[in-house]
């Protein structure tokens, strides 16, 4: 029975360190690193679109809207074509800064095939709702392993890069408040789009290092490594996780964008106005509307 | 860093249907089959046992209660053994009725492994942690699959028998109100130390027909049939499946229990009086003590 409408959670994923892995097919596609997952999150709602009484209105494509504007992503576009739900009508909310190393896109794609998938009663699992998520996010070059971690919540290690059934997921043991700052936008798209050589090789150490000693304080400085060695540090936030350290903190560059984001308080300690969420232990989950 | 002290907490789960999977090693046995996880589930806490000022205070072993009562449970022991922490306090507390198919012992087992690894740093993954629990828990004959189902969340399909690395899951994405009675024990030992051959014959059928429709009334049509087939039903079981389904509503019963379940208000629009939660997001995790 289909009710037409649905709403789907899905949480922040700030990449600690990561290497990219390329392939043709986009399920295969992705990347091994890990990061964490946040409580603030991206929420999605996707309903049938009004019936018109017109015949211009019932011809219409639905329409997506991004905290309220018009808008458009394409990897949710994707996502409604597989899910042969394009006439349906979608409302990305988030809290969260787009284009910061959040992974708002994964997440509004994610969100959207769960809350398409239980809108339109389409009979796919989560694994399938993750894997075409995560092939449209792939396919966009938007993003390369944030759904597999949104899905999972935590604080999740992707092993093998890749969509369920492909990837390998594992997850550090941790419950912990978090503190953010964003000082801007960095374009994942030119990243992942220029050579990604030492950048993968920096991510590889890290990975390595992370799964011989899999707490949280080693995740992050595995992340101050990985930031220095694939030159991906920005001056405001070298100067915000030096700040954080000075204060006997942990704090590190949140992949890819102008964010630092810190364990407990390191933030405020360091004089800083940061906003503050926790790990999200659940991940992608469909909500009560 | 260790805090001495940690809380973990793990969902109840009731199981539809399964199929019984023998092996020596016990991170490769398991059971492939599908449940719902609850949002009334166990919270384990653990702490270093007090320190004596006597060498007899000093010597002993750490103390598990279950529910305030002095206690034990074998899987908690084996999983206490495994991460050298046989010295703990550990307290079991739970609302669900014990022995009456919420895989009460798997979730204690899991939830030890957690809050042990976080109380003494032990610094395990999650993948680890919950293969140490199914491991004890396959060992000690008192459950199958309940342990890897507890750890993701949801509603887990079991497409794979064994624990993380070797087993492999799914699930049925779905949010719903649940609702379940109990008329008393049933022993999992005795019914998985019997022959299994009609009853894993009849859980690969049902888990057939779930993963061709992963829908919520798919999966507890697939464990009326499985119960049918399997000849577990027990008269008061049956009743109240039927009653339900008199009243228009769905419900199954419990894998290994005297108990049913039901989505959304079917067993009190059937005039039980029956417990009320949810399925469970997020799966077993870290809480604040």
């Amino acid at each position: 029975m289909s009710s037409q409408r649905a709403t789907a959670f899905v949480p922040g994923h700030v990449t600690a360190f990561f290497s990219a892995h390329r392939d043709d097919d986009p399920t295969v596609a992705g990347s091994r690193g890990a990061g964490v997952t946040l409580t603030d999150g991206v929420t999605v709602r996707v309903s049938a679109a009004d019936d018109g009484d017109t015949v211009a209105d019932a011809a219409a494509a639905g329409e997506t809207t991004i905290d309220g504007e018009v808008g458009s992503i394409g990897a949710v576009d994707d996502v409604l074509a597989e899910l042969d739900a394009t006439a349906a009508d979608v409302a990305v909310e988030t809290d969260l800064p787009i284009g910061a190393g959040f992974g708002v896109s994964g997440a509004a794609a994610l969100g959207a095939a769960l809350a398409a998938n239980d809108a339109f009663d389409r009979g796919r699992s989560e694994n399938e709702l993750v894997r075409v998520a995560h092939a449209a996010e792939v396919d966009r070059g938007t993003g390369l392993g944030d759904v597999v971690a949104q899905a999972r919540g935590g604080v999740p290690v992707r092993l093998e890069p890749g969509a369920p059934g492909v990837g390998e997921l594992d997850g550090v043991p941790a419950s912990a408040r978090v503190e953010y700052v964003t000082f801007g936008e960095l374009s994942t798209e030119e990243v992942l789009g220029g050579d990604t050589d030492a950048l993968s090789a920096a991510g590889e150490d890290a990975l390595d290092r992370l799964r011989a000693d899999p707490r949280l304080p080693t995740l992050m400085d595995a992340a101050r490594g990985f930031a220095g060695e694939a030159d991906l540090l920005v001056p405001e936030v070298a100067e915000a996780i030096d700040a954080v350290d000075a204060a006997g903190g942990e704090a590190a560059m949140a992949m890819l964008g102008r964010t630092v984001f810190a364990l407990g308080t390191g933030l405020s300690d360091a004089g800083y106005d940061p906003e503050a969420c926790r790990i999200d232990a659940a991940g992608a989950r469909l909500v009560d509307d």
